[in-house]
């Protein structure tokens, strides 16, 4: 499908000299989160800035660059100017380079049938300068800023046939032809579907959208499936890397994944070399930093298969490394080996099963591991045995885990 | 959906005083197969023979049990015999007691529309006896065994509407109904459809056809993952045990699989204690005994996901046990807690990434593995250091295969 991004506007609120379009959320140009989740889309872009235009043919040279040249004829016109780009009785994406628009927004252009639609939320963090919208039945009947009812508000966000520019001809000699105007016309025909989309969505005006649209975006990072120790403390930092790692487009989601694993490793020999309290620390670093992979990979639509099931494995190897490690730094009795094997083997098995079965056991995930790791080194220059204990404990845990997931499949099933 | 097997005719050439449909194949009476197979559907069995119904009563006692006083009226008068059975405008399932049909044929079921459809097949391994049919485009246009032209055999396996009845109604008078001459009428009205499937079916008259059908699902229980020792040995054998535990109700997959972990423990134990040869031999064994679980579910039509999953995690611990025990047994110096530590993680990592990327390692499946274990244990007498070499073969074949499931994954993806 074709997409047209809209960045002709000015972005005056802002007070800043980079153009809208480029300010950077999350680490990463406003423009470039559209261009990259739309992967897949024939894109053009309409712009009027000239630095917009530079810095697009260079990153994106496949993406079209549609020059408006009266920005001040409002958003209706620069949606006229990629009249070129749209091929008579094709379907196109309409969306606005200054807006953010949760992975759900993406997601349901595929799934949408023929015909013009306007993507609505019922939520919106600027109600006063948002339009709305007023709907009847499936239509939308109302479109503006100044409506006194409305059922939603307008995303930014439409779904549109190539017709959309035999109506905006009817208004071509005004001087201010906004989008609201065009679909209000589209609207009166009985012509404009809407559809809710149940995500997050911003529109970025002022540096306080933009800080409101980052917490956003870190919230949605957590995933419903992190551990508590995750939660609490790894996904609040790592999630604050991510967006200066994201500025590097040489920083990719399989590069972390190996820089992580060599930390891993890292630890683990100075586990081996007996530098217990350091090697607790690095652990724990590698924990927190190995949420960055994935969080890299989805703020740039960058996940594939084959990444996670490489994070998978590096994951374990690193796990399986540094309880090894700890292991050959302490006598190797019976029993320490047997506290070996119990964890080593419980490790790998309550990963593989909650693979297996999709229930993952709450109190013995791959964060609490690392972190019981961390706080068993800590403890160590006060407690000898701690290492032991450590063992001992994770292994433990982890069997119980596989039972866990055993048990609850074996209802679900 | 109703199904309605056929079971009153005479196994005069079987030479045996059993009634044919009691008759063992693979351990279990034929029409147990039948039934097994038919989970999900209100069965009703016609009979004759009082043994078979008080066989069928006591095992099976949801089945409906219909009589039919004239079983030398043929099959169609048999057929007629379950009208009460079956509504006005109800579709069922008609089958042969005496017949095998593999699950190809079960499976079509649920995929059928409504109408009459007799199941096909190019293939039959008594084609002077089979019952043979002319088609033209969908319809069956002729049926008989004496058919000088024709495309397909007749598997006795239909999916059949009420009407059926009222064909049966129109020739009741006549001393011998065969199905042949019902289903012609159909075929006449042009209201007899075919459908080929592709799987093993066999009619069972003879002690001939009994073995040939026994070395049939034999041939169908060797799975395509299965590994060349598995191919070579192990399948071999345990599907000539399966049918001997089949034959008991109690001998359930899941005590199968417990079972041949015990075993397993054992044979880790015997490492410990040093009696290594005894160690090596039971593991084969076990590793030969851990077919029959999955053999067997299949065979009962008992597989269940939990089943599965259980198998999984039990075949690990039971790896995993013997290599510690293996470990245990010799000096634990680095070198050798570093092979064991090679060793353990692979064997569970690479069982884990098959798993995850639906891609086997073939040089490193888990009748390997124990094949190897056997191996290595046997040539320990004369050849000392023959068990850290085995930690350290398995452990490198392992990781390897981890790096092949992931390469030819990133390939796939």
């Amino acid at each position: 499908m074709k997409a047209v991004i809209l960045s002709a506007g000015k972005g005056s609120r802002m007070k800043s000299t980079t153009p809208k379009p480029l300010i950077r959320l999350f680490g990463i140009p406003l423009i470039e989160h559209k261009i990259r989740k739309l992967k897949g889309c024939d894109i053009a872009v309409v712009y009027h800035d000239k630095k917009l235009a530079e810095y697009l043919q260079k990153k994106f040279p496949k993406v079209e660059l549609i020059f408006n040249p009266y920005p001040e004829k409002e958003n209706g016109y620069s949606l006229y100017c990629a009249k070129g780009f749209i091929k008579e009785g094709e379907t196109f994406v309409l969306l606005m380079a200054d807006h953010y628009y949760g992975d759900a927004f993406y997601q349901e252009i595929g799934k949408t049938k023929k015909g013009n639609y306007l993507f609505v939320s019922p939520y919106c963090y600027d109600p006063l300068e948002a339009t709305k919208v007023q709907t009847q039945n499936h239509h939308i009947i109302k479109i503006g800023k100044e409506l006194r009812e409305y059922d939603y508000f307008d995303t930014g966000f439409f779904i549109l046939s190539w017709e959309i520019f035999k109506y905006i001809e009817k208004i071509l000699d005004i001087p201010k032809i906004t989008l609201s105007r065009v679909m209000q016309l589209v609207a009166d025909d009985k012509k404009l579907y809407y559809k809710e989309i149940k995500d997050i969505w911003i529109d970025i005006d002022t540096k306080e959208d933009l800080k409101l649209a980052e917490n956003l975006i870190r919230k949605s990072l957590i995933k419903e499936s992190d551990g508590f120790i995750s939660k609490l403390i790894n996904r609040k930092i790592s999630t604050r890397i991510t967006p200066l790692l994201a500025r590097f487009d040489a920083v990719t989601p399989n590069k972390i994944t190996v820089f992580t694993t060599l930390l891993g490793i890292i630890a683990g020999t100075l586990f081996l070399s007996k530098n217990v309290l350091l090697a607790g620390i690095l652990t724990q670093i590698s924990s927190i930093l190995d949420g960055c992979d994935g969080e890299l990979a989805r703020i740039k639509n960058l996940s594939s298969k084959f990444g996670a099931v490489l994070d998978t494995v590096l994951d374990r190897y690193v796990d399986t490394f540094i309880i090894f490690s700890i292991y050959l730094s302490l006598d190797r009795t019976t029993i320490v080996s047997g506290l070996f094997f119990l964890c080593i083997t419980g490790t790998i098995l309550v990963s593989y099963i909650s693979h297996l079965t999709k229930i993952r056991p709450y109190f013995i995930t791959r964060d609490i591991r690392l972190f019981l790791i961390m706080l068993f080194s800590i403890i160590s220059p006060i407690y000898t045995a701690s290492l032991e204990v450590l063992l001992a404990v994770i292994g433990t845990l982890s069997h119980l885990g596989v039972v866990y997931s055993l048990l609850k499949y074996k209802k679900q099933t």
